[in-house]
């Protein structure tokens, strides 16, 4: 199942979406009753068997305003960085990252930072670009993974089992920020700095160890890679969070984008205001962005 | 003014507490009506001009469980690091910084990464030492600005007028997380890593630019240290944060803390089940947890 929060003549509700990402229906006729938020969906169906999607009765989706899947995540979105070998070391060649032990192409444990819920944006919104603040903003093309179940101490084993979907996450960030600041969150954080979906795509129709990740930038492909090249895997990841912090249903984690960023490029290519960014990951459809 | 967040027969309530700490009435008693939770007195009361502490009909703080003023703080507690000469000193020797700049003392700006809500404890609950995830728990006394009007861009000259008041934070962290990680996230965010309280004591109560820092471990002074030696002063941290980035009403800055922590010791004193962690800072009051 795909599920996205959708919006029409002010009113927000979660909607399921057809395969093909171009019909709806509003949630409550899978599941009868429900007048929830995306938290409250995933809280009472942890899992999709036996849930099937209508094929009679659907709205069209085009036309109708898509909000980011959870617009307004109650604890921070927990990324990865350096998670990909090559986007590691075209990081560590560009000088901007601070925080690399001496010599060190990979990192020896998962790299975590936070974004906070206010960066949220939607499919199709604008990015800000804050000339006043930073000259250097730059794109990430990355998996974000949406946890299902409260739970602390997650083996790598049961891992998967706490997950409840994926969906498509842009971790924009000011490279110059990140650098003058040491720690990543300021410039990770700025308004609008994390476009999410458009949908999330139930756990049971993805194969995340396989998935293509691809980002365009003005119709030029600057990032294509696979989920495959991660350096450590979703399971991996949910592991290292879970050990000592307990993850919540709602989670959202962004898994860390592979090369082609702008400073990778020599000399670094950053976005400006009018630059489209768009990004497809396996079947979890298209989240497109532009700097305003 | 003074505010806790109390418990009684399960019953969690705002109140004020007298300038000696050893007496309260439920909010109410000054804001007739009054009915919901700190984050709401925030939005409520921005500042407390005319608002009184009665003197009369008070009851004994002495047997009731005070929980950190924000239980639940609605967003990441954003915490500033290496903010104090000293302590950036003997960090960069420490050899647990990964994020220092060749050779750099002090930062050239703030440096700040988050701990999530689920850190959060009050005066008196135990800080858990998850001995299967972390051998190096450090303590880290830390002066807390809760930010009381919500906004973007706020001038270094304004920054003052948006806090709400102030209290005191040990931002426990784990060592050997925080080096093997590269950023600081997963080190900084064990569940219980973020004793808070046992008060927020108003602004206008506070001279945020010189009150003294002191930790005990055990009975032992630590650390020792006066607000007026941050490297970045609160009107500073308050305009970086904001810069790009709205700060809300209810969120909480943890702005660094001096010289004196476990790590700066040869060899290195981390903490043990059974330790005392007590921490005062200028007229906020005394914080003091337990490690189990």
């Amino acid at each position: 199942m795909r599920f996205a929060t959708l919006e029409v003549n002010g009113r927000q509700f979660v909607a399921a979406v057809s395969a093909d990402g171009t019909q709806y229906c509003e949630a409550s006729r899978l599941f009868p009753g429900f007048d929830g938020d995306m938290h409250a969906l995933i809280e009472r169906q942890p899992t999709m068997e036996g849930v099937t999607m209508p094929t009679d009765g659907l709205q069209p989706l085009a036309g109708v305003r898509i909000c980011a899947p959870i617009p307004q995540p109650r604890r921070n979105i927990f990324c990865v960085g350096k998670n990909y070998h090559e986007h590691a070391k075209e990081f560590g060649r560009s000088g901007f990252d601070m925080s690399a032990g001496k010599g060190e192409d990979a990192p020896p444990a998962p790299v975590v930072f936070t974004k906070p819920a206010s960066t949220v944006v939607g499919n199709g919104d604008d990015v800000l670009a804050f000339p006043e603040v930073t000259q250097q903003m730059d794109y990430e093309a990355e998996l974000g993974v949406i946890i299902g179940r409260t739970a602390r101490g997650i083996s790598k084993a049961e891992a998967l089992n706490h997950v409840w979907g994926y969906t498509i996450i842009n971790d924009v960030t000011a490279r110059d920020l990140q650098q003058k600041h040491r720690q990543w969150f300021i410039g990770k954080s700025l308004d609008t700095y994390c476009p999410m979906g458009p949908f999330i795509v139930t756990a049971d129709e993805v194969d995340v160890g396989n998935l293509t990740v691809q980002c365009w930038i003005n119709g030029e492909l600057r990032q294509n890679a696979n989920t495959s090249d991660l350096i450590f895997d979703v399971p991996t990841v949910i592991e290292t969070l879970s050990a000592g912090m307990t993850l919540c249903a709602g989670d959202v984690i962004a898994t860390g984008t592979p090369a082609g960023v702008g400073i990778g490029f020599k000399p670094p290519r950053f976005m400006k205001s009018g630059d489209e960014m768009k990004i497809t990951i396996g079947n979890l459809g298209t989240l497109t962005n532009r700097v305003k």
